[in-house]
């Protein structure tokens, strides 16, 4: 099945057409600019395009999208109506949205309920759904959850320390984020390594944004990430994990409102905040030799390594170690650091085949033999959702 | 040597005399209700008597406590002079105090400006060393930190992902808590399982504080509780590790200041938060029939024992995990549920003899060949604080 697959921000859109079928992509969108002067969309098939456009809203670049899809010279579908369904990628609207779901008008309705569960994403999805209902009247309209997939956690995983209150007014608890890709992960073991039943598997997704989630029986148990994605394991631009009581000092030295000081955890901490200035791991990487680099990724490296332990207490031990995203998948040295020392609990990783193996591919790093087996997956979110939306749509 | 033990809060004192030669306690007081009516004082010798006297200061306190030292019916040496040295317990003074030390003038001066490092604990016991000086002059104060022992930490354990200058210009890192109980307990270990070099040690000082600290070669390599006593894992009113943006959405719902937000963490969270008014583990033990206090329960040990996961990580591996302090020794249900399912590890946990054995004493709950050793080891800060003080007296 021919569905479309939406990943709408702020002043971007990031689209999609997939053929369900055998995994295909058709055509993959990026709209950037909307709403400024000099929008454009990256447009690629078998060839690279760019187009630009005026794109005052979502609506238009949304059109520009499905214009060049049927372009009958750089288009791949001949009509509209080859597709079938539309995914939307939608991060956080709290405990009840905790599976995909076809969006009616009446769930679009409630979803505005929820919006506050992710200010800053969750406005340009609705939009994304709004626009797509407008311009493809009769196609369904799938919304796929990135917490769904962190809904099977135990109450002691997501419940906070704090008054209970706050969990049954004001709906504060954990509630993970990456699920979308976490699912992928479990699902491609599934296929990797037969029926998970029984079998541990701690998820390493590290990006500019990174989580780690503790997979058993197939389901999450824990992940990293918490309230909001700020939690977990240190990333490009986010403090992960602090002792709350710093967040008053930071207002207290710096004499900003709460609100700058979240802003400064989310943008300008983790990596960037270390090294003052680098966020990419490819640039951490290249500067190793420097003493503030090198501490700015053994802080980083740490804190996952420490999950890593976490959750296998959590699990009473570990089966599959898989790193995911871009720096899983691509940083060698990362994952080295990483696995360094988990002899205990029975990792025997390769570092040669770590070093050397080609990207983009199905990886093990460990030897034979190793008790935990650790591999790279490539992650694939959209597919994901395509794979949601194209059993909604039936 | 005989010295006494002084730990000074805000309206009590702590103080007893104590033979280093064989780490007798001579006499225990704990006076009470300092600058408030009906002022009294707990004294323990072979007896224990409640002596009530007015105590409008910290130096009265301490006058009362030294007159019945010596009182020729109830006290324990016949003149002060038998005193040879006083030893403090201090918190926290930031990482120049990062040993015991020899309170000079020049020295008690320099501390001042320091306190805010623990702006509760450090008046009083500041207070408590300048009533030593004025009524015991030429008796040396030596100063114990509670943090000395977690100053062998890597940077990578300490340091923040936030930005660097945090560090560098205002302090902000981790320190920790109870070092002089996790030292105690190194100490203690290298005395019953020999030369600690190699072995990794992970001690769990579980009480109505709690820290984990893991201890390589005997040293501090990591510490649950971080910039402040608010960090880590669950305790009896404070919440632990938290999503930092929990900080600001707790200010949000409930309209209250960072200093009213960090307050609730640290006073009306952790177990009595999610009991909703139980803080004592006896309590909480007592009624583990009641879901939300089940739920209490299984949150912080959830958390202990992944900090155990973690600290394994860290260390690649452990040999002894500890417990101690109130909770740790006396609470046969947490040790059990802490220790379910680290077999992983190599923890064969033996509950009969965890249920049954006598309290007080040091006791291994580890069955024969069990390849990580769990063990009750009694804490004893005094004891430490003490030993301390003699040597630097001598």
């Amino acid at each position: 099945m021919k569905v479309l697959v939406i990943n709408s921000g702020s002043s971007s859109l990031k689209a999609q057409l997939m053929e369900t079928d055998n995994g295909k992509v058709l055509a993959k969108a990026y709209c950037q600019r909307i709403g400024l002067d000099k929008a454009f969309m990256d447009f690629k098939t078998d060839e690279k395009r760019v187009i630009n456009a005026d794109m005052p809203t979502h609506k238009e670049a949304f059109q520009v999208f499905l214009n060049a899809l049927t372009d009958k010279k750089i288009g791949v579908i001949s009509d509209l109506s080859e597709i079938k369904a539309i995914g939307h990628r939608l991060v956080n609207f709290g405990e009840k949205y905790n599976k995909s779901i076809v969006v009616t008008k009446e769930i679009y309705e409630d979803l505005k309920n929820y919006i506050h569960f992710a200010p800053l994403h969750n406005p340009p999805a609705m939009l994304g759904i709004q626009v797509c209902m407008e311009l493809m009247p009769g196609v369904k309209n799938v919304a796929v959850f990135d917490t769904a997939f962190h809904s099977t956690m135990p109450e002691k995983a997501y419940i906070y320390a704090i008054p209970y209150e706050f969990y049954t007014e004001n709906k504060i608890r954990r509630y993970g984020a990456h699920g979308t890709s976490h699912r992928y992960i479990a699902r491609k073991c599934a296929e990797l390594f037969g029926d998970l039943k029984g079998k541990k598997i701690i998820s390493c997704h590290l990006g500019s944004g990174s989580s780690i989630c503790a997979i058993k029986d197939g389901k999450c148990v824990d992940t990293s990430m918490g309230y909001t994605p700020l939690a977990g394991v240190v990333m490009g631009t986010r403090s992960g994990d602090l002792d709350p009581a710093v967040v008053k000092e930071i207002m207290d030295v710096k004499g900003i409102s709460v609100d700058d000081t979240i802003n400064l955890l989310n943008k300008q901490s983790g990596l960037i905040g270390l090294t003052g200035g680098l966020s990419d791991m490819r640039d951490i990487d290249a500067n190793l030799d420097k003493p503030r680099i090198k501490l700015a990724f053994d802080v980083m490296v740490y804190s996952i390594k420490k999950y890593i332990g976490a959750y296998a207490a959590a699990m009473n031990g570990v089966d599959y170690i898989i790193f995911t995203a871009g720096v899983g998948e691509n940083d060698h040295l990362v994952r080295e650091a990483v696995c360094e020392g988990l002899d205990y609990l029975g990792v025997d990783f390769d570092k040669n085949v770590n070093e050397s193996a080609p990207r983009g591919t199905v990886q093990e790093f460990t030897k034979k033999g190793s008790k935990v087996k650790v591999y790279r997956i490539p992650t694939d979110e959209e597919y994901m959702i395509a794979l949601d939306t194209a059993e909604l749509a039936k």
